[in-house]
């Protein structure tokens, strides 16, 4: 495995962005019952926030994204995650919205999580950290828009856990959310998908190296077992017709098979990569807590099980987003949404994205998913009565 | 991990089968360029083989199956893997049939394969056993036919694995295959299967009781490395449907979640399960080379990259199967097999059968499936001049 990296917890992982201490009066209620406080976010932002603060984008990360969003992510010195979508003169346009993206509640970047030092031990937390949910996330992200100053989001948009998120806004602070873009998400997480999280938590558990947690006192990390988990996980993110037309049976650097166990085919190889640089820039324990943050969410478990319920009598304005061949979350998924706001009465659209890029495909360049969006916020922000486009222009 | 089973390698895993030694004379010709010979192929039979020996019917096993096809299995004491499609009566009819299945090459039931010993060395092979592909094990069953002194098969009949061994069977001896019938597979095994294989070898190495392959050596097996090669590779076998069917968030002996890392909902506790019985009864390093045979098959690289010409001027009569909620071996695969087989003017019939179970339909009660199969049987059996069915009946 590479090890070209500093290790992660040697590193600053708040790079440009900026770190804030919540809780400190007002701990954060827990799902789980406990209450945490101080706890820490760290958070980027990008833009200007307007005189009436009306013009604030709140961003939410995946499952192993994180706040280096639109900047060189100071980890891994590649540029940040989403710098298709946002950007001076991009969908998200840094000339015209305040752009906010934090770490979530859980997470290795910054935030408060399992990588931590438990103030009653002076050790890292590890298990010990109490479990969070997606609301958490949300409620911790309330808190730091409260610091910020900021009333009402003009926007919050996220692709898969961080849809769930968006979803989490909308139904918990609906008066705070004047538009809502999820994408590729759900609004609960299936069997199939906890049952992958399950392989690899069980990968993760099953690295000696693991050492139920406390790795950081044994001074190593489940390198292995991580990069198991990221090797299942991130098969799920693509295609089958994407692995296809990316790798099909290609040979790695050999003209014709050699008949062993060493990697043979190109898609070995890229899958082996995945795993390896993932372990140098992720938190084992943080992998753990947030898969279980995903597999705890069930939107409509908070309102008597009907979905519907949670968006009644809703302001905000949706554009739910799927892509044809995302088998994670797949469109029947994402309509299960649309449906929901529907019966809600709520104002919705609905976009299904014609591409063979799996799931992954929020994350890259997909122009109909650019020109969808930017049409969605055009009309949102006129509503909104913010300005007009950047003189700049955008891509369509 | 249940302990209840003793360990795989202190049983007899024959059982009421048989084993025998091929190869001394002529040794088997392997694809890796080794010969290997003598080895040995456990197999079982069922009914009696007629007169003039055209009643038989090869079954195929698929990755994890073995030869205990319609008898007790020795190790797990559950009923053989097939008995919906195998007994007296049944569509592959035991009355009327003379019915063998022998354990792959490469296996580890009884087949050499890297648990067995070393003449060599004394030792168990581990990674020193010759890689083997699906034509090698295709061509140790052709040996065991002139063994048994059977020169064409009535029928050759498997799923997954075992599919792609009937169509190997078909195209290295087409005249000794009268009928086949391949159920959920393909003509080459697609990147994204490749992938989830190699995610399952890389959770077998990252084991360190794997000791790269000489475990028995140590004393010890992977056991937690080969759980979760099966519980990520259990999960590719159902569909997503099924899984919400049989579990969906159901919660696992709890009334509400608990927010920690102990099994909290059903669908973790099935695939546990899943993994740590599999570890009973499977060797950690034939599933390596199974995978690894399964990874290797590419038919039509056989022949100069056109399947169509595998096929060219076969007499074999084909009935090719695939389920709609397969995502394996999805119909699109099967259905490139139908296409080749038509390409070379092949009787060829194909059905495409309508279930949410997923990938392991073939081995569960489908009743299409089954009328499907039946009517295909009978109509070969009348055209090879075998008698009817047996008069218990068949299911129709």
């Amino acid at each position: 495995m590479s090890a070209a990296l500093p290790p992660l917890h040697s590193l600053d992982p708040i790079g440009p962005g900026h770190r804030v201490t919540l809780g400190e009066t007002l701990p954060l209620k827990l799902d789980c019952g406990l209450d945490l406080g101080p706890y820490q976010i760290a958070y980027t932002t990008y833009g200007k926030l307007n005189a009436d603060r009306s013009n604030a984008v709140l961003v939410c990360h995946a499952l192993t994204g994180d706040q280096h969003v639109a900047n060189v992510n100071p980890i891994t010195g590649k540029p940040g995650w989403w710098t298709t979508m946002i950007g001076p003169g991009k969908v998200i346009d840094t000339d015209r919205f305040f752009v906010i993206c934090s770490n979530v509640l859980g997470g290795c970047l910054g935030s408060s999580g399992p990588k931590d030092s438990d103030p009653s031990t002076g050790k890292p937390y590890g298990l010990r950290f109490p479990v969070i949910t997606i609301r958490d996330m949300v409620n911790a992200q309330a808190m730091l828009l409260d610091h910020l100053g900021i009333q009402q989001l003009f926007c919050a948009i996220g692709g898969s856990m961080g849809g769930m998120q968006v979803l989490q806004w909308a139904a918990s602070y609906p008066e705070r959310v004047f538009a809502a873009i999820p994408i590729a998400c759900a609004a609960k997480h299936s069997a199939q998908n906890i049952a992958f999280h399950e392989v690899g938590r069980q990968a993760i558990y099953a690295d000696p190296q693991w050492h139920k947690g406390d790795y950081f006192e044994h001074n190593t990390i489940p390198r292995a077992g991580l990069a198991v988990a990221r090797m299942a996980a991130h098969i799920t993110y693509l295609s089958e017709a994407a692995l296809h037309r990316k790798f099909g049976r290609n040979l790695q650097n050999r003209e014709r098979i050699t008949y062993g166990f060493e990697t043979e085919f190109q898609v070995e190889s890229y899958l082996l990569h995945q795993g390896s640089s993932f372990v140098e820039r992720f938190d084992a324990n943080s992998y753990l807590y947030i898969t279980r943050a995903m597999d705890y969410f069930d939107l409509a478990g908070q309102a008597g099980g009907v979905l519907a319920n949670v968006f009644q009598g809703t302001k905000t304005r949706f554009c739910v987003v799927s892509f044809t061949s995302d088998w994670l979350f797949p469109t029947t998924e994402n309509k299960e949404i649309v449906r929901a706001l529907n019966a809600a009465a709520a104002n919705v659209s609905f976009v299904e994205i014609e591409t063979d890029k799996g799931h992954d495909a929020f994350l890259l360049d997909e122009p109909v998913m650019f020109a969808t969006l930017q049409g969605f916020i055009d009309g949102c922000a006129e509503q909104r009565g913010l300005n007009g486009r950047s003189e700049k222009g955008g891509r369509a």
